[in-house]
C-alpha cells in the first residue's frame, strides 16, 4: 500500500481523499491543514495535523505528499516537502511552470527524492493529448479550450483581492472559435482570443467595486489581458448559484493533411477529478522513486502505465 | 540523426518514408522488400535492398528497423530482426499481443536491444487513451469505436483467402450504439456488437464466391463473430471506388460519477497516420536503447517526450 499525506484541505484536499479511499493500493496517513487544527474534521477519520508537523513525521510513514495548496505558494512550499517526502502537486500557472520545475528538480536531486509537478487536467492530461497528438501530427496545430466551468485557481484568485469577501470564476469558450475550426479554418489564436471569463463577486462591506473590478481585471497571469466581466452578487445568490463544480474543455489537433483529432472533456466536479488525477501522479512518484529516477518529472516523462493500480501484464492485456 | 531502415515496402511502408522525409532528426538508411527488389523503386530514391540482406548489414548502419509487414508474419520476423537491431512496429492482432510482447522482450533482453511494439493508432494511440483515461476515471467504462475507414490488417487478410484477387475491407461503427452511449446508457458492449465489417471483392476467374464469401466470413481473430457482408465487384469498380485509405474511430470512457470524455481521430489516410506513428515510435525505442531500457515495450511503458523531435525543454515550455 502507498502511504499518502494530504498537505492542504479545500475542495482539492477532499478530492484527493476520496480518491485514496476508492483505491485498492494507496492509504491515506493524514492531512496537514494550515488551518487551526483542531477547527478541522475529515470525512474519513484519518488524523488532522498543522502543517508545521509535516517535516518531523518519520520519512518511512508516508510514501508520497499530495500537495493541495493554491498554486501561488507551491514555488516556496514544494522545496520545503520535497527536501524530505516525494511528492505530487497540480502547479496550474502555465508560464510559470519551466521555473518551478527547474526549482523542484533541484532539491529532489540533490535529496533523492521524486516529485511530480503540474498534474491534473490542464496541465496534467490536457498537455498529455496535446503532446501525444502533436507526436503523430507533427505537421499541423493544436487548440485547447477549457470550460464552461468554475476554475479553482481563478476562484482562489479573486479571493486575495482586497476588499473580496468570496467569489467564482467561469472560464467560458468562444463557441464561435470553435465553429471555425470545426469548419475547416486554422486561425492563429491565443487563450485570450478563445475565451472569456466571468467573475461574480460578494464584497466585503464598505469596500470599493470599482477598486475590486480593476484589480481582478488587471491581475497578472490570472485575468489581463482576457476579456473579464465582474458582477457583484449577494452571498445567498453566490451559494444558490454558484456553487457547483463542474468543468470541462477540449483539446483539437489539426493535421496539415487533414487529419484531425479532439478530445473533449466533461467534468461533475472539477477538484474531485483534479484529486484523482493527482493520486495517479502520487502513484506515479512512488514507482518511479522506487526506480531510483529522482527529480522533477512531469507528465511528459511518465509511462503510462504507473498511473494505473494493475500490473503491465494485466494493462497490455487489457488496454493494448 | 537517427537511422532509420523499412523492412516491407507497401502502404505502411511507403507511409513511413515520407514521415521519415518530413523529420528533422531522422534519416533513411534504406528500404528492404521481399519482391523482386530490381522492381521496387522508391520514392526518396533511398536504395532498395533484399529483405534477405538485412541481417548482414553493419550493426552501426542503422538505429531503428521499422517492420512494416502484415502482422501475423511478425511473430516470425521480429525476433529475428531484433537479434541484431531496435525496432518499430504497429503489431495489431490485439488478442494476441501479450504472447507477442513476451517472445520479442524474450530476445530483445538476451541481445540488449529495444524493440516498441503493437504501435500505430488502435493499437497505439487509442490504447494510450484508454490507459490516460483509465487512470483519471478509475470507476467506470470504456468504449472503443472503429471506422468508417478502410482497416489495413482486414484489407491484407481478405487478400490471403483462396480465390481471392484483390479486395477492400470497412469496419464501420454503429451509430445506434454510440447514441446510446451519448444519451447516458452504459451498456455492455463486445466490439462485435459495436461494428459491422463491410468487403468488396474481386474474385480470381472462376473462383467460388460462395466459398469465398464463407472464408472471409468465418476466419478467425479478423471476422469470425462480426456482422460481415461481402460484396462481390469488376476490379473496375474497386480502383475506382474503393481506393481511399481515410480511417477513424473514437474512445468514450463515461466515469461513474458523471464524468465523461470522448476522443475522436478522423484520418486522410491510414497508412501515412501509421507511418507518423510507428516513426515517433522509433524514435522513443532509439531513445530508451540509449537509456540502457532494453525488451519489448509498448506505448504504455514510454513517457511522451520521447516519442517528439524537441527536447524536454522545449516540450515543457510549450506543452505543458
Amino acid at each position: 500500500m502507498i502511504k499518502i499525506a494530504i498537505f492542504g484541505y479545500g475542495n482539492l484536499g477532499h478530492g484527493v481523499e476520496k480518491a485514496v479511499l476508492r483505491s485498492n493500493d494507496c492509504k491515506l496517513f493524514g492531512v496537514f491543514t494550515r488551518r487551526k487544527r483542531t477547527a478541522v474534521e475529515t470525512q474519513s477519520g484519518v488524523p488532522v495535523y498543522g502543517a508545521s508537523e509535516l517535516l518531523e513525521i518519520d520519512e518511512g510513514a508516508v510514501d508520497v505528499v499530495i500537495i493541495c495548496a493554491g498554486s501561488p505558494d507551491l514555488p516556496e512550499l514544494t522545496p520545503k516537502i520535497v527536501s524530505k517526502f516525494c511528492t505530487a502537486d497540480g502547479f496550474d500557472i502555465h508560464e510559470k511552470i519551466p521555473a518551478y520545475c527547474t526549482a523542484v528538480d533541484g532539491v529532489a536531486q540533490r535529496r533523492q527524492k521524486t516529485a511530480v509537478v503540474a498534474g491534473g487536467w490542464d496541465p496534467g492530461l490536457f498537455s498529455l493529448q496535446r503532446a501525444i497528438l502533436q507526436s503523430v501530427m507533427p505537421e499541423g496545430k493544436s487548440y485547447t479550450f477549457w470550460g464552461k466551468g468554475v476554475s479553482q485557481g481563478h476562484t482562489q484568485a479573486i479571493k486575495w483581492v482586497d476588499g473580496v469577501l468570496d467569489g467564482v470564476q467561469y472560464t467560458l469558450p468562444r463557441d464561435s472559435m470553435i465553429e471555425r475550426i470545426h469548419k475547416g479554418e486554422t486561425p492563429d489564436l491565443s487563450p485570450r482570443e478563445m475565451h472569456e471569463r466571468v467573475c461574480f463577486v460578494v464584497e466585503k462591506k464598505g469596500a470599493d467595486r470599482e477598486k475590486i473590478e480593476s484589480d481582478i481585471k488587471n491581475m497578472p497571469d490570472y485575468f489581463k489581458g482576457y476579456t473579464t466581466s465582474v458582477y457583484f452578487v449577494t452571498e445567498e445568490i453566490l451559494k444558490k448559484e454558484h456553487s457547483g463544480f463542474a468543468h470541462g474543455g477540449k483539446v483539437i489537433r489539426k493535421g496539415k493533411t487533414g487529419d484531425f483529432s479532439e478530445f473533449s472533456l466533461s467534468l461533475s466536479s472539477n477538484p474531485d477529478f483534479t484529486g484523482e488525477a493527482l493520486l495517479s501522479c502520487a502513484r506515479a512518484a512512488h514507482r518511479l522513486y522506487k526506480k531510483g529516477e529522482f527529480g522533477a518529472k512531469t507528465v511528459l516523462d511518465i509511462p503510462p502505465s504507473y498511473y494505473l493500480e494493475k500490473n503491465r501484464e494485466q494493462l497490455i492485456k487489457t488496454l493494448l
